[in-house]
């Protein structure tokens, strides 16, 4: 073989095992270095190929694909500081469990080092925030590198895709010249396989049953859930426990409740648990929590004060989640059948009628507050009300995900709420949402604020490329709205210029600029109208005008409401 | 002491072991985290802060501040995704020898791990990409803990200062709560001192002696210099050596040419060596090189196979860059005074005259480029002539770099020339620009290709926090203008999806956002009259409007001119 079929035969190997692996989604940054494989992927119609040119910007936007396909999305670019730029998004693909095969192009050796443009030491570029790093060898025809390449692309995406869901890394020299032949594509074929399961032992699950019935004082607990869980087993077994059950709005448990299961719901909790005799008298005995750690610092400081004899963490991942050190056992396994066909059911009518009732008094307010404030809260409150069934809302961190677990209740409408809370960042999340609304077939709605989008405002350069439906709701409240929530909101020394740090940017000229539909809004009877009208172009851009100020106020005022009719019920 | 007066102590025992090392400037990005130090910084009036919500962004601006002043600056963000960001500025630093001292602030131990939110393994983040990494200790009063931080903040900044520069990263875990103490601000005592040199051995030395006079044909080659580089050393060296020397647009030493010096400079090596006879006659037996490697690949091409007895690299790393890995030998050293005392005299009268000769040849038809073509050549060519002596340019990677070095030709005018080459990124051109400007004194303008200036568009936050002076030049061709002359370019399968990707955007809208001073031009007299026009606003953005094929085919018409003629000159 000649230089160029060799090279041709090498990036088919790496394409046609991703193919066999089940993967088909790739986000591409223009570049040189990378050309083979990119003609590969370009060239192979079972490919479907997303380009963004700003890398962090891609690394979210497949972080996005892969979050609403809950499978593994391909990730290529040059060689140099486009690699490093995926590193963001990496490393929220790593804690959030999400898979990502990062393809990264690399000068051949000789060029390493040596003072070569565009060189960057790329060996295990990401450290300890990839689950598996592999450097390929430059390509050459000899059986055992097309074999090797083969099974470590298999090997890569397994360990993506083995549970916690994660990225991986190979980093593939390239020497010139760097064109591949496509007069003749060869054939994708290539064959393995990879099965595992994640149940815990009939040990474990003795243990299970047995500490709910232990006590009248049980709680389960439920945060986001790993990428592409099937709920209903969690659902049986909420059915069969009778016990009240906290949902954060991230575990998507609040919406599409089974009628039997409403009962046992508690949204709330957040409000409630900022009420100290409340807490005295909802003390558990018994936690089970799955999933994530949920968004509510309340909620896990109560968990933490209550030393339950048992408090119960059931994650996929050995290196189990639980950020207060108070967990007192540990069952490694992924919610599933095993849950639905655990024999259990509490006697605890009294506790869970302690949380209903709290629960009623402060969705009471919750539903009320629009009458009392015309905030964010109202704003998003409103936006819940709105949207049509079968909607979808990517949350940003920061006061966005707080406000959705604030406002949105236990329902039986169908919608879904996603977010990049592997790590939090307010980096990338517009792209996150495109990413996840280009291949997502439910309407979708970005809810995030001015910073945050600020951050990631190179999200719509994708735009250019290919189309994403999306709305996306700014809360434009002219700086970081969360620190005024914090001690350090009490200092005024520096607070503006470390905290605060407004802009004063509005975003008309950039919707303008990416010929994004544009509407600004102030009163909360607009921002309705605005839900409400046609969507004429493919992205949407309401930016509603909101002060840091009166958000912090009428959320506070929310909270004294419940507390004190909930004190007042307490006292009976 | 009590917590809040042990953090104070901490953190200012920080600021005050940076300033006693000479470090002024920090950049802050916004978080909860981070709050300890942002007070001491903020509230330390010797520092001068600057800020930046984009922490990608931010890091490029305390390169560029770094790049003005030739001195060390200090980056802070808070935990997470955040220090993420920091990494393609921080690989850029590393490689163009940039001092960088970066401060991230990490959640305790007790968070690390566990599913906490904005917590990441935050230790060796940038892996080999820093030259130095250390973990402090969460804050305590042990004098060994203070005495520990002062020394680790001063032997950091020492290794970051000394020859290579680079950067480097300390981990601040903080513990709740992160208020500091205003009221009794400690004094800022610390002393530590730090001494070195780099001059090569009196054995290096007479080599170079020697090898220099054992040629008729040799050549010095000049590429970027390091940061703070006082290059009358250099000159010394020329006026001595008498031998071509081939300087690169970077090493900033093709203005402000000592009159005795000139007929030894050569700028147009790049058209030149394109000519396979001129490079026959013109190959050296003795080449010393010295700075980054040149951008010319006709130039490092030719130097390789010119084989020459003596190929001297001399760097201040034993890293030494030489990419072609045909270097004779290596003296490690930094240009210094050293070099103006060598007692060297080439006899190369014949050599000097042939590249003389070549050059004016070349000159002749760079300086009549514009008669020919109205194309990015020609604007670059039209800024270079108009700008104020004493005025600086960014340049980008990309074609900007290439097209500075085509027709910025030697002059006694006095232009310096900057550019991000540690890594030769299209990211963060622009912040480090603004960074750049904001310290420094003299006029600057960017040059830049719209894909570059797009990638980094958020950089103009940073001016809504400070005021930087910059006249930013973007050459719109709407796509990857590089890629047109590679062999890419000669495949038309994929190419405008995989190379040129166009995104049809333009830039005035994003000037009107961040009032900025906004045009858009597309003829020669137009650009010459708006460099001329006033600014009348801190940053004005000047968009030219450009075609790719254009480009091409006129840079390759200059080429051949220039090639035909030297042939014929040649066959004389």
């Amino acid at each position: 073989m000649n230089e160029r079929e060799i090279l041709t035969n090498y990036v088919y190997r790496i394409v046609a095992s991703l193919l066999q692996q089940g993967v088909e989604e790739v986000v591409i940054s223009p570049g040189s270095r990378s050309t083979p494989l990119a003609y590969a992927f370009a060239s192979t119609e079972k490919f479907k190929m997303h380009r963004q040119i700003d890398e962090r910007a891609a690394a979210f936007y497949a972080l996005g694909i892969a979050k609403a396909k809950g499978q593994p999305v391909v990730l290529l670019c040059t060689s140099g500081t486009a690699a490093a730029n995926y590193f963001p998004a990496i490393i929220e693909a790593k804690y959030a469990r999400v898979p990502l095969i990062v393809l990264t192009a690399d000068r051949p050796h000789e060029l390493r080092e040596v003072g070569a443009p565009q060189t960057i030491d790329q060996i295990r570029l990401y450290g300890e925030h990839v689950k598996y790093s592999m450097e390929f060898p430059i390509p050459d025809d000899a059986s055992q590198t097309l074999s090797f390449i083969e099974h470590h692309i298999a090997r890569a995406t397994a360990i993506a895709t083995a549970a916690p869901f994660g990225p991986v890394h190979i980093n593939i020299p390239f020497r010139e010249p760097l064109l591949i032949d496509f007069s003749d594509l060869p054939e994708l074929t290539f064959q393995a396989s990879f099965m595992h399961e994640n149940v815990p032992s009939a040990e474990a699950r003795n243990f299970l049953t047995q500490a709910i019935h232990a006590t009248e004082k049980g709680l389960i607990v439920l945060g986001e859930m790993p990428l592409g869980t099937d709920v209903s087993p969690l659902w049986s077994f909420i059915r069969n426990c009778q016990l009240p059950v906290l949902i954060e709005s991230l575990a998507n448990m609040r919406s599409n409740v089974p009628e039997d299961c409403l009962p046992y719901v508690i949204s709330t909790y957040d409000a409630l648990l900022k009420n100290e005799h409340f807490k005295e008298i909802a003390a558990p005995r018994m936690v089970i929590r799955f999933g994530a750690q949920p968004v509510s610092k309340f909620l896990m400081q109560f968990l933490t004060a209550s030393k339950p004899t048992h408090y119960i963490v059931i994650d996929e991942d050995a290196l189990f989640r639980d950020s207060t050190n108070s967990s007192t056992h540990f069952i490694q396994g992924k919610p599933g059948e095993w849950l639905a066909q655990l024999p259990v059911q509490a006697k605890a009518e009294d506790y869970v009628a302690l949380w209903q009732q709290a629960e009623e008094i402060a969705k009471k307010h919750v539903f009320q507050y629009s009458a009392h404030a015309q905030d964010e809260g109202a704003f998003v409150q409103k936006m819940l009300e709105i949207i049509p069934n079968g909607s979808d809302i990517f949350v940003s961190s920061s006061m966005p995900i707080r406000d959705i677990d604030t406002f949105f209740l236990a329902t039986q409408k169908d919608i879904r709420i996603f977010a990049n809370r592997g790590t939090n960042g307010i980096d990338g999340v517009t792209s996150t949402a495109l990413g996840f609304s280009t291949v997502h077939k439910r309407p979708t709605y970005l809810l995030i604020g001015d910073l945050a989008f600020l951050h990631d405002a190179n999200a719509f350069v994708a735009s250019r490329y290919q189309v994403s439906d999306l709305t996306v709701v700014v809360m434009n409240n002219d700086g970081g709205g969360i620190f005024s929530y914090l001690p350090q909101a009490s200092v005024e020394a520096h607070y503006e210029n470390l905290f605060g740090t407004p802009t004063a940017l509005t975003f008309r000229e950039l919707a303008a600029m990416y010929d994004v539909q544009y509407e600004r809004l102030e009163k909360l009877s607009a921002f309705e109208a605005a839900l409400q009208a046609n969507k004429h172009k493919p992205l949407r851009l309401l930016e509603v005008m909101t002060d840091r100020t009166v958000n912090v106020a009428s959320h506070r005022a929310l909270w004294q409401r419940i507390g004190e009719e909930l004190s007042a019920w307490l006292q009976k």
